[in-house]
């Protein structure tokens, strides 16, 4: 069946069925607009869109796999601030034709991702439109912690990372050579891991400065630099290449450093602490933050391309 | 210049400077998520999708208007609750070829929106995407009032209306079959003129159930009906059809109530009251909450047609 043929209504009223129990809401879909708890008395916002044939193929990746990165990608942000996940909301636009159990499947992923941090989809809205184009809205709340933001870096700082890199550009790179095989790169691509817990571990830890790494880790720290006007200093050696990654990026011909350094979709939570700051667990230090400006890796340049501009 | 040739962060960089002051926001755009006060300890959300073709179309409004229209669609969704707009997230998805005066006028016309109710744009994203599609995603404080929800009519309430409705569906009329004049209607349906006030307003004065009436009141007033398990009475003399409208009605050969009950894009607020409250300003009595089922007109099932299926 078509959600033309089951119409907005019935196809909210099915959404909502997969959506489970909206427990993180006071008011959940259904209504004008939902009712989220803000305890803190402050709520942290952050939107981002996925739009097929740009950010994610139908034929790479299943319905919930779409819904499990897009929630993904956004609780990772509200994650980066040092703040708990409470809700998302989300906005299909979708040909008519697309089958109404996909769009089922992708409210179930997005809701089984928000369900990993105890949030859930408290509302949306659906919209007939000629590209399928995904975009979620994530709310948190800072339970009393001041936001972790992209200005604070200071000279001296220890620069840290919690979760992976380079796993989701591999899997990216094999689906994109017609592979689907090493499956560990092809399900890092479909399904992040995002290092949630990492988050509100590394602002009780007192980071200075935190990032969502989404368009590339060294792209993603010039952010940084150029935010708190420092320099950012990577050292590759800090990072194991797993023999499997190596083993693929050889078939490929691919340096697997540019997956690790430039590759984005992963989520991990890059960080800095004070100098002597005992890491919070999930994070190890993968270079230093110094007086100056830009990002180098072993203290020089990064030639082999940096991440990702949407518009090129 | 095409937003490719500016590149992603050039062009947030050009919206930003568009957005004005985000000083609702304790945190505004450029980090990975902003901070919006919420001093009720709730949070009021909703999501709207606007799709180019479907919700607007670029040779009928200007950027600004498609702005003015998006913000509007959400603001009006927390005012419906009985909240006031704090903050607008916006996710664009724009095809390459975009001119970046557009973008950033798209963006002025947000901002200025928002500002009528105190509100600003805190964040967004962007995309490459071969349709032109807008979702925003608005965030309200209730400032300690319950939310006024859909399942609160009574039988014996009073049903009202403040704001217009039929002005923007007589506007899209005119633009349908090619005309541009009047032009009070073809304004109408490029900036609607939210009666944002009458939210709290209807709140304070006791609301039993309020709605955003954006695809037809018939068909929105069909959902007060649904979910207070009720029947809602709507009378056509308590409307008063402009002279302007009945001439433009007359010369396309459409009757004005089609537009006045089953007309959408206005955003006018509709809310029920106990009998004998004193209506808030702005509010007008156009019918009656009694023991039943579903949406009458002068007691009769209405032939005309509801309203507005997106799939559909």
């Amino acid at each position: 069946m078509s959600i033309a043929e089951s119409g907005e209504f019935g196809l909210i009223g099915r959404i909502i069925a997969r959506l489970g129990d909206a427990s993180s809401a006071l008011l959940g879909p259904g209504d004008d607009a939902a009712v989220v708890a803000a305890p803190d008395g402050r709520v942290v916002a952050s939107t981002d869109v996925l739009v097929e044939g740009r950010h994610f193929r139908r034929d790479w990746c299943s319905a919930a796999d779409v819904g499990h990165r897009a929630a993904g990608a956004n609780l990772a942000d509200i994650a980066a601030m040092g703040a708990a996940p409470t809700a998302l909301l989300v906005a299909l636009s979708a040909p008519t034709d697309l089958e109404v159990a996909w769009a089922e499947d992708l409210a179930g992923g997005l809701a089984a991702e928000a369900a990993l941090v105890g949030a859930s989809v408290v509302g949306g809205d659906l919209s007939a439109g000629p590209t399928l184009t995904i975009a979620v809205t994530a709310l948190g709340d800072l339970r009393g912690r001041p936001p972790v933001v992209r200005t604070g870096a200071q000279p001296g700082d220890v620069l840290a990372l919690a979760g992976r890199t380079g796993w989701a550009a591999a899997g990216y790179a094999i689906l994109s050579r017609g592979f689907r095989t090493p499956k560990v790169f092809v399900e890092a691509y479909r399904r992040p891991q995002v290092p949630y817990a990492a988050g509100t571990a590394a602002a009780d830890a007192g980071a200075t400065s935190m990032i969502d790494v989404s368009d590339g880790l060294l792209q993603d720290l010039g952010h940084i630099a150029e935010d708190s006007v420092v320099g950012i200093d990577v050292r590759k050696d800090t990072f194991e290449i797993p023999a499997q990654m190596r083993d693929a990026a050889g078939a490929l011909g691919v340096d697997p450093y540019l997956w690790i350094l430039a590759g984005g979709d992963d989520h991990a939570l890059a960080a800095t602490f004070p100098p002597g700051t005992a890491l919070p667990p999930g994070f190890t230090v993968i270079g230093s933050v110094h007086e100056g400006t830009g990002v180098t890796v072993d203290r020089m340049p990064w030639q082999g391309g940096t991440g990702w501009d949407h518009f090129r």
